[in-house]
């Protein structure tokens, strides 16, 4: 439930309610708005505990809340939920283009796309330490060693990093080296991992699950709200498909939805949802008029030389040629 | 198979080649391209007949062609499919928008809604005489009387009027009436319909199959094209969908699909894709930066008295509004 | 609306009550049911003529349905639909097995099956004439020969035939040949068609939709009843599908929640569900347990030759083993 | 590669060619068949050392695989694992039947329900510790005290346990506990999951993704293969689809795809797929008859209290019923 205090409440009541919600069992998350202080409640409670809280002083009113994801629906939170990485801003009206290689190969290898994708105009630095794999026998990252790589290529740039924890031993690492840590498609609803991000005062980008609906994507969220980090990033990846020609479906309407439903930032991945070059730049395009808040994409300069995922990876000149066109289209919105 | 002539070949070499591919049992689509002229053949054939053209005087090369859809893909006609309907251009760099009422309902609406598109930016007037409905217990159109409707309004207004035919009675009908022949979503692989609309001198609109591979689309473009007609616009209108929060899954990345693998032009349904009058102007947004071909966009000014989809209908004033935005995407695009 | 009649109610009673639907402009169906009369009324309806035929006299109760499908819905038929065709039941606890050549290829071809199937213990021959193909360049099938074949089969073994219907044309050649006429899954909302044969005094077997929910197929089922067809079944026939192993995702749980809506039977297609010769055989043992009323198979002797779908065509000697195990598994679930 | 010995290799020539695999850099995989025996080697390896292996004494032949699960396909491994646990017997032609509640609540709940699914024919008592619940907010088990419960329940009725773990954790709690360890579908790509259990000497279940293709689940099971552990039970649970009146789409063609491309046991979960206690009995019914090699269900005495996914389970009689018709149709599929 959601307690909305008066605006003449006094710090003294606030605390006495807090108390309460403590003693009752129940855990309690301030959410302060632009004119008004509200206090969501997250654990089951009774009619009775409600009408409790409802006559205590400062107390405007208690609304139940019926949404399964009370920290991340609007409900609670109206409001865009806004933040700041290096120059980077997530959510509002916002764009950040995050760019760089899928997999870090070598140190000269990432240190040259890094600048290559900050003077594009990428604003975030992204590259695999640690590659989640289908399949056993494919290269699975360069671990400790590629995180020390996007070390290097920050400091040679100033570009923050953004890169995939993939269990529990790499998120200490991942958090250790990286500005923000992405959770991957298959570990959405990994509970522990999520469980244990959600304790870390870093943000975190949460990949949608393969075919997972955009209520089971706000719950998975609502794990890593509830354990305390209000920092989230949502990004679409593309989902489970039968026709040959793109390599997922990428769901731009999702943007629409989660824009409506929930106030954290949602970003697109182009590059895995469609899987071919040619197309990453116009999807970029559309996902920048359809008002999601960000890119992130493959950027290779030796594609066939890559690793993984060669064959969606943009080149460094289509890329700054992008963000210019995706600039263009901001200002095109606005006007 | 595709023969390409010499660019030096003589119109009789041409007549020849087109006798021989006669006798030979073949049908032969004759394809002039903008520096040279080639002639398609549908039917089965030998690698030895195929020999025996190559050896025909202006014959510069004969290509076997493997791509199931012969008239449809880009072998044949590498060129996009460019054609005016009214003042509207269809294919190439141009957006086309469509905009009306889901379906007809009184001449006085018709008309008024006719008049405000038009104020609007529309180039094209949609609205339903026909109404394939899942159920048949729910409201089946106006038929002809709405037809007439319809070109009462187009007489009023100028514009030219696209609307559904839903079988062959229906589509007498609606060939003597419109200026594009819709044909659905689930009448896509109607064969019978698709041969009768291929032997018509108006273009067909013809929807992508609710869970259609592009292929399968592309494939019933065919139907369309190996019957002589070939001005054919593609419209994607979303996917079946296991998420609720979007009507269906509209699946921009088609857009991409079609563009690479055929000449024809391409638009995009918002409103019957996603189902949400909040949804369809960023939607569009996303069509005209991905690159479609235009929009057909339900439009409606007392949603809550439509007889057909009104929740999924933006009102005029959003329209206009729209209208100028995607023109402002479009420029952002070119310069 | 659905009007319980009175057990004691008398005919003049009856036909005064259908004479009031009438007026008041409605649709009635009488539905005799074991204990009781029940009348079914279609079309949209006011509270107030409700409560008019609540006070009629023989009338017990009126009940509002809000099922979008009245007629093929247990509400208004809780009891199984039973007929028979031939030798062959359709409904209640009965297994039906309808086996033959996917297209007719010739009559000695057709005649020598349909004495192989008969031997093998089908109680109705399959055998398409007409035949849907995605490509225009592909086998279309023998149309009115083919159906001449099929009755010369019929004459030379006893069994009954079902065959497609594409069209208009072909549904008038087709109901004067065939027992069954058979509507394939791209016509499943081909709302023509259906209306034209909801008109016919011989059974419809109705293909679902690639990817029709339930609902929207015993909608279409619905057409054909409230045309007046009452001899509707069923099939399922697969899903689309991502996974390249089987052709189609054969849903066999739709079986079981048609059983619980609806009292129409429904029968399986193993063979253009699944694709492959292999799994046709267990894929009709799981059939028969998991309650279907019957299968619609491919049965060849000589695959490799077929014009069409040859690589999922058993053979006879395959057909005969599967349909006496199929008849073993029947005994057990009764046992 | 696979290495095939000949049948009259020296114990010393395979012991030099296992030395000389590792000296490479690779993984040996013993793989003794009925009448010969091969050697799997997994990691990359050149052509050249290929041929080197091949001049090997006592090698007949080295086949090159391009299978991506080399350990779970059939290639290696033609015939069908087969072990045991107690009295059950995974694989080849067994049915085992694996029947308990869906969530452990109190330990006279569990051992009730232990007695009576033993009585009822269970082989297998299933029954959940930790639960990966979709909302943070939801019941999440007992954990160690549910493993507890359990443990005390097989001391009972001496019905092997099987029973989920979440992360490394319960992964550990689990091993002690349980005899065979379950991973569910929302965890079958957490490799850092798989290649713990992938250690351990119990056998694993292992539940297909939720839109998972047969590859990504075989590969998934490679694995777990390739660390070492061969006793992998696969299940199928469902699909993520877009009908209402399934809670998922049970893909029993799944079976015979995995029976064709691998060796593995799989066994189907009617309660999770379908979500309603009336369609388990005819689809326990359908997977035993297309060939599964067992179950796993849902039994409650009391569904209204339970505390997890209650209109899913069937009550004991009707399991017990249930096993008995299962039997029947087992032996009618053999005789």
């Amino acid at each position: 439930m959601l307690v909305m205090m008066r605006r003449t409440h006094s710090p003294e009541e606030l605390q006495a309610l807090l108390d309460t919600i403590e003693k009752l069992g129940y855990t309690a998350h301030v959410l302060p708005g632009e004119h008004s202080l509200a206090v969501g409640i997250t654990g089951n409670h009774s009619s009775e505990d409600r009408e409790k809280l409802n006559q205590m002083p400062g107390v405007r009113e208690v609304i139940p809340v019926s949404s399964p994801y009370k920290l991340a629906g609007r409900s609670f939170h109206p409001e865009d939920t806004i933040f700041q990485v290096g120059d980077a801003t997530f959510g509002g009206n916002h764009f950040v283009v995050m760019g760089g290689p899928c997999a870090v190969e070598t140190e000269e290898q990432t240190v040259r796309l890094a600048h290559a994708v900050k003077a594009g105009g990428a604003q975030i630095l992204r590259g695999g330490a640690y590659k989640p794999r289908t399949s056993p026998y494919a290269f699975q990252g360069l671990g400790i060693d590629g995180l020390k790589i996007l070390a290097t290529a920050r400091a040679e740039t100033g570009l923050p990093v953004i890169t995939e924890a993939l269990d529990l031993p790499s998120l200490d690492a991942v958090y250790e080296y990286a500005d923000i840590i992405q959770i991957g498609t298959r570990n959405m609803q990994n509970f522990a991992l999520l469980k244990a991000a959600s304790q870390l005062d870093k943000p975190v980008l949460l990949k949608r699950g393969l075919s997972a609906t955009i209520d089971e994507w706000l719950m998975a969220a609502e794990y890593l709200l509830a354990g305390g980090n209000e920092r989230v990033i949502l990004c679409e990846r593309g989902l489970r498909h039968y026709d040959p020609h793109t390599r997922n479906l990428l769901d731009l309407g999702a943007v629409l939805a989660v824009r409506k439903l929930s106030h954290l930032p949602i970003v697109i991945d182009p590059s895995h949802s469609l899987g071919h070059k040619s197309m990453v730049v116009p999807a970029s395009r559309a996902a920048v008029a359809i008002g999601a808040h960000g890119l992130l994409v493959d950027v290779h300069d030796r594609p066939q030389e890559a690793l993984c995922d060669g064959p969606q990876a943009i080149s460094p000149e289509m890329f700054s040629a992008m963000v210019q066109t995706l600039r263009r289209i901001e200002a095109a919105l606005l006007s």
